[in-house]
Order: structure tokens, then sequence, then C-alpha cells
């Protein structure tokens, strides 16, 4: 099997391991007329608790894999995840690529793992094309909490990015919705809002959902608050951050788009460590690095876990003495 | 009509008006040989906007007023208000002070401001008393909801300080209430919790209703939120706030057990003033003053408006260069 899949994360983590075992031996070594081991010196490199896929990305992408393999006319409005190597892989296997749906001409609209709003798919169908639904889970849940919330007759807040897909696609399910990213300089929407319901995108920033939630919930007598924050991502956030608590440099790996990605560097700039976020192995500076410093690896929810392994072995290239610690 | 009221308040304020009208002359007197005003020099003094009893204390105060004028056997459990003047006055009128209802023979249990848990209630109706109830009108709404809410099967989460009696009574009709006044190191009990349902103490600080809040929503799928901190101690709290950011020294007035007065203390500190906190003139400090900077006056929700004119005309006698602003 071509590309990001299990098997290749095993082969490759198998090889990583062997060097970072090598690497612990030379560290390890016991010096001439001394019984302690030498100290430990040089690169410390530890991966993030929370790694791989998460069960969206995994469903979206098992879900791209089966429908290109039986058709040809297979559409996606936007890359079904953010993650450039995944969009690649998935071209390359004939998923196309439209901005909107009069770029469609028939066949299948694959609904990526962000969603959509319930009007596009309303006018995909009534074009008469086939839809299949690859929305992660826990965003359909959400989309439907929010399309309660608004019909019972709440002001629905919506936490995140609006220009994110997944934010529009939640949107579209509580017209009027007030879509918060920051705390507004201009406080009047909320102010007059009753009724407040909050939910969040599914990978929000947990910083940011505390605070926003407080300053809300301060504002009005009765709010209701759904942390709509994915599993994945809290475990996520909670398993870097733990991690540049320890380290001196983290490396985070993702695409450039991918809000999850990017508050996992967030959160370990904001724990003390020097956060640099790459792509894949080639981005990587060897400058970033002295040698001697603790190095901790955290991947966001669509970043094979096999690149995480690449990175390491980069790592261990340039500074053989490197000691990668499996926890 | 002795003691703190109205007419006490409104006289002295004329006498302070005066005394700082006569002071800004001083300042702005034309300098010889020159037709611009000197610069201001010397202290500058400010009120905050809110001031004066808040309406549950104006109430409870009244009423204890009437109940005494009229019997002779009116028991209070702990001091009506924190506010020693007030409970020096109506001592003096015959409002007695028991820590319990064994220490009521008979006659009248006068529910104070803060309220009390209806276990207590019932057991004085129990025992013949007459039960005349001044509980602030929040904080009954607040009991109530708690009670309503708690019947609900909700886990209620009571923001505020345990050994408050207002909290008491709050708990008191919310059975197994949870009472966080911080962030638990034991973070069990709120972990369990489901179906949270959070409300706060009338006179919580509003930095910590929003950081409480914030964490425990981040932690639970569904919270909902009632922010029953009462609408004079926002007030309070925001008049206090805006007015500490603009002076050098704040002089917060009231009862040193006065949650609400204390807030003011500490709100005032985080907006960079140096605080003071007296529970009247006389506790005032020539030492904290070098007569050159902005002085704020803030009173707690149960200080006599009258306390803070007798401040400024201490600092008056002392700096009488000094401005009274009257915003």
């Amino acid at each position: 099997m071509d590309g990001p899949s299990r098997h290749r994360d095993q082969r490759s983590e198998g090889r990583s391991l062997r060097k970072a075992r090598a690497g612990v031996m030379n560290n390890s070594t016991v010096e001439p007329g001394s019984h302690k081991p030498a100290a430990v010196k040089g690169m410390r490199i530890q991966k993030a608790r929370t790694q791989g896929f998460c069960f969206g990305v995994e469903l979206t992408y098992k879900k791209a894999l089966s429908e290109t393999a039986e058709r040809a006319d297979v559409y996606t409005m936007g890359n079904i995840v953010h993650n450039p190597l995944i969009v690649k892989e998935l071209d390359d296997k004939g998923l196309r690529n439209v901005d909107s749906l009069a770029d469609i001409p028939e066949g299948t609209l694959f609904v990526r793992a962000h969603g959509l709003p319930p009007q596009t798919i309303q006018e995909a169908e009534e074009k008469g094309l086939r839809v299949v639904d690859a929305t992660c889970p826990m965003v359909t849940r959400t989309q439907r909490l929010a399309k309660k919330l608004s019909e019972e007759g709440r002001s629905v807040v919506i936490l995140g990015d609006p220009n994110h897909p997944e934010v529009k696609g939640i949107a579209g399910h509580a017209p009027g919705a007030i879509v918060m990213n920051e705390w507004p300089e201009d406080e009047t929407e909320i102010r007059r809002a009753r009724r407040i319901a909050i939910v969040s995108q599914s990978t929000l920033n947990g910083d940011k959902f505390r605070e926003l939630v407080g300053r809300i919930a301060a504002m009005n007598y009765e709010v209701r608050v759904y942390n709509t924050i994915c599993s994945d991502t809290q475990g996520r956030q909670k398993s870097a951050r733990e991690l540049a608590r320890e380290v001196d440099v983290m490396v985070v790996i993702g695409g450039a788009k991918s809000a999850n990605t990017r508050h996992l560097a967030e959160l370990s700039e904001a724990e003390g460590a020097k956060a640099h976020l790459v792509e894949n192995p080639d981005e990587l500076k060897r400058e970033w690095f002295n040698g001697d410093e603790s190095v901790g690896i955290a991947t966001g929810a669509s970043t094979p876990g096999f690149l995480a392994d690449d990175v390491i072995d980069k790592l261990l290239n340039w500074f053989p003495e490197a000691e990668a610690v499996w926890a």
C-alpha cells in the first residue's frame, strides 16, 4: 500500500527505534575507571503521547480511498483535510478538488471532514449529484446541536475562526449565529444577545475557549455552554502542553492551514518552549538546534504518524549522539 | 433621625462640596502676570460612581429599623450586614445578635440580608418563632434557582466562599452542591460531576467568576451558567475598576468581613492602584499619602454613603490644597 498508512507507520517507527536505541547505548556507556554511567548529554528527543490521524481524519481518509477506488467522478470542495501530503495522495488517486458546485458537472460530491452548510448539500442534491458525507462525526454532532439550539430560539455563539470551513458549516445550521474568534472590540452584538448557547470549533485552542466562555458568561444572566472541542484535540493539546513544559524546543508537524496544528505550536510557546511549525522533515532547519537541547515532537490531527519518525530520523542523522526517549 | 440615613448623607455631602470647591479655587487661581491658570498640582480626590447602600442592604436596614421600633424581642443570627457602624446602630436600637436558634427563647427571628438555609427557618417555625425574612431579593432569587436546578437533577456548583453566610444559605437550598472559591488542587469532584449548573455568590469578584466558569466549562460537555453576581456588585466593581485605572491610591471603605468590599480593593490593586481598606475615617493613615497623588474613594454595598464624605473631609483637612473632583 502506497502513501500514509498504519503499515508504513510501523515500519518507519521500527527503523527509528533501532537508531534511537543505538543512541541511548552511546550515551550510557560506562566511562573507563568509573562505575557511574556518564551524565546524560546531547540532544534528547521525545514524541507527544497523542500521535497520528485523529478518529475523524482516519474515517474521512478511508472513505476517500474507497470512493476513489470505485469511481472516477468524485469531487471535493476544498482539500479533504488540511494536510498537503494526504491531499497529494488523494489527488493522485483521482479525487478532484473544486471551488464551487458550479464546477461539478455530474457525479459525486464528497463532503470532507470539516462538513458543509446544509444549503450547499441541498443544492447538490437538487442538481442531481450523489452526495457522500464524510463529515467528522464530532462535527456532525455539533452541527445538529447548533441547529437544535437555534430552533429553540437561542442565540447561538460559535467560538472559532469565521473563515474555517468547519465553522462555516456549523453556522449554516444555525442561521444568525454569532461567530467569535477573539473578544470583539465592539461588544454591542454579544451584549444584546439573549438566551445564549455557546458551541465551539472542534479544534479550538482550550485557553481561548476558557477565556471567551468566561467573558460571555460574565455578561449574561444565563448561558448554556457546550464544549464541542473534540476529545482528540483536547488530548493532543494536553499531551503537547505537558511535553512542551519539559523540553527546550518543540517541532510541531502539520499543514500550515491546519487550525489544530497551529494551536499546538501556540500552546507550546505558552508553556515556554521554542516552537517550530513544519509540514514535513524537509522544512527542518539545522540552525534551530545546537545539539544539546531537549526536543519534543507533536503532530496535528491530519498529520500521518510516519512524519514524526521521519523528523526524528533527520535529527538523529544531524546529531548522532541524540537520544530518542520512547515514553 | 440618628445614624446613617439619606439625610445625614446629603448634609455631609454639602459640607464636603463646599470645601472641595474652595480647594478647586485655590488651585486654579491665575498667577500674577500670567493669563494661564496654574498647572494642576496637589492631591486630586474622586469618588467611584456607585456609592451608598445597595438595594438589598437598604431594604434589610429599613426592615430592621421598623421591626426594632415595634418589638423588643427581635433576634438576628449573625450581624445583619457586614458593616460595624450599621451593626452598632441596630444593636443600640435593640436588635439582638445570637449564634444559634437555641439562644432565642421566643419572639422574632430576623433573617438578615445574606439569607439562611431553609432547614434553619423550618426549625425556627417549628419552635414557634415569628420569622421576618429580610433576605436580599437577589439572594432569594439565587436560592430558588439553586433549589430548582438541584431538583432537576443537576450538579449545582456555587462559586463563592464556603464560610460566607450567603453561600451557606444557598447551599442549604441545593443539597450536595459543590462550593468553589478557587480552583481545587484535587479536581476529582468537579471532574466527576455531570449536568453541571453554576451559580455564584452575589458579591463574587468578576475576575474569579470568569476564570472558574471558563475552567469548569472546558472540563465538561454541557454546563449551564447563571451569573448571579448582583447588578449592584457588578456596577460597583466596574466603577471602582475604572476609577482605579485613573488614580494612584484607592481608599476602599467597608467592613473587614465584607466580601464585596474586599473585592473592590483586590480589583483596584489589579488595575495598578495602591489600595487601602478602612472601616471608617479614623483608620486612615497620613503616611499613606504624599499630598501630590490622585486618590479614588470606593465604598462597599453596606457602607453608609456619608463615610466617603468623612474620608474626603479628613483628606482635605490634612491636605488643604487638595482638589475634590465631582464626576
